[in-house]
């Protein structure tokens, strides 16, 4: 995330990317040579850096401690970009901070529009919120201000309707290929299957065999897929699930 | 898919629907009282008719018996609709017979938009898969010949990318609603994730807590799913699943 908002940043006239922290040198060095103006270092004291803003784009994991050590120029605002941390995590600092959180999934090798990305935004004062909105709006138009609580949910939400469905897309890909097809084929109903979920309740236009009870082709569908045992635990669990809808 | 297939067909100038047949014969005046021309029946002999193809869009395990009754005048191609029923399911009729396979998610509520739908066609003979990839021309220039056996893995594809990826958004629509959220904040996000499923393997663009092996924020999510105790078997499994992909 750090290497794409930096990247994305450094575009843009209001804002200037001044340094790029790692634990590991040359991992930074790697991303500021790409940059202008950017100086590349391992120490985390910034107190006599000119940045405003101190963007935390670490491991859940390393939020707590890294933050502890960091020390900033008076004034300048801390935030992290978890989606999974509370704004509380930083609670021992005394900087003012918030949560820079870009709702989007991101792989180092795929450039991302951050035209289309949206950023939920907290900040332990109504002045850090208003700081970090303006920072978000140099890159997207969606900006909200999502609490701690509204964040951890909309998490939970988005592994089930990006991370899991991402693995489903990977299970049907993998039988296709086995039969010189791919995913490709299937997508304008993937398309269509999206926009029907985005404008009703989606167990509301459930469609497919678990659904219509059609215990033949279930049947059908677990016998081929017994060459692919976990796949096939899988289908039987959704299968499952859905015939829990009331119909 | 007999209702969307005709009112489609309807607006098209070189098709012209004839007859609309339905063992429920208020069902079939129902659909037909929408299209001009177009007779309602229950009688299926149609040895007097003009039309040249007939299309079974019924239910996979109507397609047998019904088809053994009609009865169809010289030369006309009858063709069933389903995605998991292969072709030898017609092979005791004597007429030219095929499958018009329209592979799109229908719900009776929802307009389909066939320009973007994919058809696969399947003919006895090359006559007919000509005629079937004729009809299905009119209505979308998506036509793939698609064997029994390739329709087949398509299906059960269909169900893991569209039916069970459906199921995982109605879980989060529901994890959303109970927060004054929807589903609808996620849409970037959805539409990136499938953009990046559909340029790459699924598998090695997964994101998530699962495939980062991110134990504290899998435990969190498990503590806020208590109170959904299916959704969290879900998430288990899933998590498991993911945890097994190579990285």
């Amino acid at each position: 995330m750090a290497w794409h908002l930096a990247q994305a940043y450094e575009k843009h006239p209001n804002v200037t990317v001044l340094e790029v922290y790692s634990r590991n040198l040359s991992h930074a060095e790697k991303l500021s040579r790409t940059l202008l103006c950017t100086q590349a270092t391992d120490d985390l004291n910034f107190s006599k850096s000119k940045a405003d803003i101190f963007i935390l784009a670490i491991s859940d994991d390393a939020i707590e401690a890294i933050s502890q050590e960091l020390l900033l120029p008076d004034g300048a605002i801390v935030a992290h970009t978890s989606g999974s941390q509370p704004l509380s995590v930083l609670e021992k600092l005394t900087y003012p901070k918030g949560v820079f959180y870009p709702l989007q999934t991101f792989s180092k090798d795929t450039k991302v529009d951050f035209n289309t990305v949206t950023f939920c935004i907290e900040g332990e004062s109504p002045e850090v919120e208003d700081k970090l909105k303006e920072l978000a709006s140099f890159l997207s138009p969606y900006i909200y201000a999502v609490s701690s609580e509204q964040r951890a949910t909309l998490h939970i939400a988005a592994v089930f309707a990006c991370n899991f469905t991402n693995y489903m897309w990977g299970i049907s890909q993998n039988i296709l290929q086995e039969n010189g097809a791919s995913l490709g084929i299937l997508q304008s109903l993937i398309q269509e299957t999206i926009r029907k979920a985005l404008t009703n309740h989606p167990f509301e236009v459930q469609t497919g065999p678990a659904v219509r009870r059609d215990a033949q082709v279930v049947q059908k569908h677990l016998d081929f897929l017994e060459k692919h045992p976990d796949f096939r635990n899988i289908y039987l669990m959704m299968t499952d699930q859905i015939q829990k809808l009331e119909k």
